[in-house]
Formats: C-alpha cells, structure tokens, sequence
C-alpha cells in the first residue's frame, strides 16, 4: 500500500505534469531567499507616521496578511493591507505605503499608487518591472525592483523580503533575526519537500494524498491566518480547486456546524498548527478535531518547523503551497497556467492603456 | 413547474421544519431595529482617540465589518475588526474599543474587555446579560444591554444599531440620515420575504432554491465584504453547509481559476451586486460571470435595495440570511439549532468560570 502512493507522486510523473516546471522555482525558495536579504532596497524618507499600509493582490497582496501576522503581538505602528482599487478614506500624509505588485502592471495596485500620491503619503514600489517601475522612476518613487520572469506565486521569498527590509530600513519595524532564521528554516524544510523525497518523509505530499478527491477545509487560527489564506490561493491557482478556508476562534461560531450534515459530502480537514500555541488556541484545535471526527471525517494536522513566529509562518506557506502542487499532479492538471487569470488580463489590458498616457501628477484614479 | 417550485416552500412547509420558528423573528427585523434607535446607549468619555476597534465573534463581531464598510470610504478614524481573544499590540489608551458579545458569555470578547481595561482603553460594551454585564456593572464601564432570548444571528439589527450608536454619540462617526434610511429600507424589503410570499416575487425563496444541492460559491465586490462574510456565517449556522465566499477583485487573482476544473462539481455562483457600483467594479463582475459561464454554472445575481450605502449592505443582509432561512428548509433541517456551537460552549463553559470568581482588576487575561 505504501509503494502504491510513493508511485502517485514519483519525480517522473511530476515532471510529466508540472509541464513549466513550477516545482523547480519553489526549490530555489531557500536562495531566493538569501538573495533578497542581500538586496539594495529603495525606501523614502519617513518623518511623521503613523499607521502603514500594504497593499498588493493575489501572491502580492498575501505579502501584508503575513506581515500583518508576523508583528500583530509587538507594539508597532498599526498595518492595514488594502486589496482593493482604492485607499480606506482615513489615508493621509502620515501613512506609509508600500505598493506590491510583482509584474508591475496589476490594475488595482496602480490605483492604489496613483491614490497615495494624491494623498501625499509617504510611498515605496515593489515590483519586477512593469508600469509600476516605469512610473516610479519617472516621479521619483523608491522603487525596489525584484527578479521578473516567476508565476507571482513563486516569487514570494522575494517579495516578501523585498517588502520586510523596505519596513525595516525604514525604521518602521524592528526585524531582529527573524529573517535569518527563517531563511535556514526554509532552506532545511525544502530538503524534505522535494519530488525525490518518498512520501513518508515529505509533509507535502502526505498533505496532497490526503486532499485527492475532497473539498479542501482549511482551517488554522489566530496566529496564522495568512497561511490558511495563502493556501487557499495556492490550492485555487495550482491545484484548480475551490476550497474553505476559515481561523479559529471565529470558525467555532460558523464554519463548524457545517459538519454536523452532508455526512456524504467528500470534504477533508486540514488544520494549520503551530508548535507554542498558547493554551486557548490549543484547547479550541482540540475541541473542533473531536467534534469534526465525531461526524464524518478524520482530521490531519499540519505543523510547520521554525524557532519564531515569523519562520513557522513561512514554513507553512512553503510545505503548503508544494503540497499544491503535488495535489495538482494527482488530479492531472500543470500547476503554472492559470487560464483564468491570463483572460481576465487580457480584457483588463485594454483598461489599462490610459495609464500608459501618463502625462500629470496626479494620474485619473478610477472612479468610486 | 412554477406551481410546483412554489410548493417547495410554502408557509406550511416552512413552519413544520423551522420548529424553533427563527423566521418569525427575522420578519421582526424592522421593529428590532427602529426599537433600537429609541434605545438608551452607554458610551464612554472621549478625548484623545486615534482608532476604534470594533470587537466580536460570531454574529455579534459581524457588527465590526459591516460598520468597516460602511465607512471605508468616510474620512474617520481607522476600524480596526478584532475576533481573536487578544488586542492587536499597538492597542493603547488612544484607541476607542466597543466590545460586543450577545450572550455576554464569550470567551474571546471577555478576553477582550479585560485587555481594554488593563490598556486603558476607551471602552464601551454591548450585550443581552451575562458576565459582560456584570463587569461592566461592577467596574463602571458603560455597557448598553439589548434583548436577550434571540440566537445571536438574529439580534443582528439590535447589535449593529446599538453599536452604530455608541459610536455615534462618542462622536467618532456621523450616521446622518444612514441609520433611519436603512430601517425603513428592511421594512419595505420585509414584505417581500415571508413565507406567505410566493417564489417568483421572493427574491430570499429564489436564492435558496437556485443554492439548493450545490455547494453555495459567494462572490461580493470591495463594497460589500461583510455582506459576503455574514452570509457565508448564516449558510452555516441555518442551512448548516460549508460555503466557499470571496471578493472581487482579490477572487480574481485566485478562486476563479477553480471553476476551470471539477466541471461535475455541484457548485453555483450568487453575486452580491450593488446599484451604483463603480465602473471597476462593474467590469469585473461582468468579466467574472462571462467566465463562469464559458466553464460550468450560471449566475445568479443578487441587487438588494436602498438608497445609502448602509442600506444596501443592510438590505443585502436581510435578504440574504432569510435565504438561508429558506435553504435549511429545503434541506429539510430546523435552522435554528447549532448543535456543534453548543457543544463547544458546553466544553468552554469549564473554562470560563475562572472569570466569574474575578476580584481583582485587570483579570487574569488569556495567555500568549
């Protein structure tokens, strides 16, 4: 039984699929982490503020929620992240914003460019190129320009590190040695994760075997609901599937009485833990597994390795978007194109072009 | 055929499997909500505050991101929604915290009120009873009680105008004219949704009826993110079904490319479409639906009524949980009881009566 399902994710049959070779770019996860931790990143001069944004879509915008979850418990500035066409009304001059958008050219984060320039906030850009680029040279705008050519998705080591040190050198957050750790903690995890790694050993492919053929219900807490988030995203974008994807404590007040009918329904529960919980967190983990087990479905437990905070999350995100992939594998589909998306684009490109004919500070901004 | 979709969820039929008869308090909305805009609120002494933190579970934190909405746009102060059972760090005494719990019992909310205190916050509470209450009693913090008896869901209108107004009079919002709008906007909206009316003029009896059999995908806009999340919240709790809910346009950086596959998957889409949306945002719905559409569901699209931002979000909520009213019938299961919430109070309530034995101020708060 168990050469049975090593031979559903064996290194030929990944490469057969994985037509684009997304697994290979998550194996460089580890150096592209490194390499971004070397990077010049450009950031403003920062006087009065007090509050940041971070606002960026789909594998950029997940940059904030991790952020956001990264620092929740310290006593810095409050972080806002903005997925949205525009700022929240409150957004003046003494907001920092950071405008992630890895190709440049996501309509909703120009906007949000656009806005904050309006609004005389203080402004860097993340991005690989793209209008975003040409617009911040053109008006002066710290511009950090990261590696192009990756699925957004995979080009998160960089934009996030991209993204901490704009923070850090800022002197907005006080990164301590987090990133370090969780750069070696990363690179020790992507040994297990890789394709050669028979399925016992690798937590990615047991995550992938055991969502084959169900509704993914994702469920993590408090400390890391970008994780559950990004995973989420991960399994929509890799593996083309919908999926649940809620924390606890809130889910204990609505997700979970969902459970009690479609007994029949193939859905399966992952549980997003991390070693540390503090007592209330664990105490809830335990009560919903019991309850989820006592109807229709057993539970598997996900939990990450890392020292801080900070490298757990990242972790997760890692083990979780390979197990993506690997789920994408079993169920025949190549992870890298997203027809979707790429459609989408295409329509919204006509959009786009009257922010090609920037001549004015500030640009129209879209209408609200 | 139309007779005989008709007959699916007739009063008769409505009563006999709705035994705790939640829908009749639900057609009480109006009245909750015009009797709580008569209401006596608590609110503290306000002087210097930079922030509000609008804090719940359940349907009593839904209150938070439905006031978010509707001021997003609004130069206010920034809201911050917290349903965790700790205060963001940068919480401090210039921050205004409304805590809302309707049993006045929950575990996180109380966790809440005694970081409040011992930060020094602003602080005002809201509940029916229970230990919120009570401490509120004895340490001087202003609390305005509502009705008690209603499942939380549908003391909706009680908790959110309660809450609008503590905020109000604190002078930290400006309803104007919002709050009367929207209560005459259920009222008229209210006639249409009972079980005495017939399907084809009942746009909640349509909803349930396009969702029933499938697993409910739930897209809104930027506008209406708290309508989507309650909805998801009373698919749960009344029809007792997982929902997948999203919002454009962050859905379409990842959840729509899962309708490129699982073509036999039983899912349909509903659209919460606002009168007066934006032209960004009208775009993308209508790239979004052209999309689902080439793949494998129709849409069904949701237009609730009112003039005012709030009302539309109020409207949308109305309409929208007396669909799930109406689904649970269909399903053939009583909305009303939510079997695994209870269980899980049961389990906590152990817990919680270290906070009935308080002396002291702070309490002993939760540990992280």
């Amino acid at each position: 039984m168990r050469k049975e399902v090593d031979e559903m994710l064996t290194p030929e049959k990944i490469s057969k699929i994985d037509k684009s070779c997304i697994h290979l770019k998550y194996l460089k996860w580890p150096e592209y982490f490194f390499e971004a931790l070397r990077a010049d990143v450009n950031f403003p001069e920062v006087t009065e503020v007090d509050r940041i944004i971070l606002a960026g879509m789909g594998g950029s915008g997940i940059v904030g929620d991790v952020i956001r979850d990264w620092l929740a418990p310290s006593r810095g500035l409050p972080i806002h992240v903005v997925k949205d066409y525009h700022l929240p009304g409150f957004v003046d001059k003494e907001t920092f914003v950071v405008a992630i958008s890895y190709s440049g050219n996501t309509e909703e984060t120009l906007g949000i460019i656009n806005e904050a320039i309006s609004r005389r906030c203080a402004l860097a850009v993340i991005s690989s190129g793209g209008l975003a680029e040409e617009l911040s040279l053109k008006l002066n705008i710290p511009h950090t320009k990261i590696m192009s050519g990756l699925p957004p998705r995979a080009a998160f080591p960089l934009l996030f590190v991209c993204t901490a040190l704009v923070m850090q050198k800022s002197e907005l957050i006080e990164a301590g040695e987090d990133l370090y750790e969780s750069g070696e903690t990363l690179k020790q995890l992507g040994n297990l994760l890789t394709p050669e790694m028979e399925t016992e050993k690798n937590p990615s492919k047991r995550v992938a075997i055991w969502l084959h053929g169900a509704l993914p219900i994702i469920y993590g807490s408090c400390l890391n609901g970008s994780v559950v988030l990004r995973f989420k995203g991960s399994l929509n974008e890799n593996a083309k599937t919908h999926a649940v994807a809620d924390v606890l404590p809130e889910l204990c007040h609505n997700d979970l009485v969902a459970w009690d009918l479609d007994l029949e329904l193939p859905r399966k529960a992952v549980f997003v833990r991390f070693v540390g919980e503090p007592p209330e967190v664990r105490e809830r983990f335990d009560a919903v597994k019991e309850q989820i087990e006592g109807t229709s479905s057993e539970v598997y437990e996900v939990w990450p390795p890392g020292e801080s905070h900070l490298s757990r999350i990242l972790s997760a995100i890692y083990l979780l978007d390979f197990a993506s992939i690997y789920l994408a594998v079993l169920r025949g589909v190549d992870p890298t194109p997203t027809k979707s998306i790429d459609k989408m684009k295409r329509r919204l490109g006509v959009k786009l072009r009257y922010l090609e004919t920037y001549t004015d500070l500030p640009l129209k901004p879209p209408s609200r």
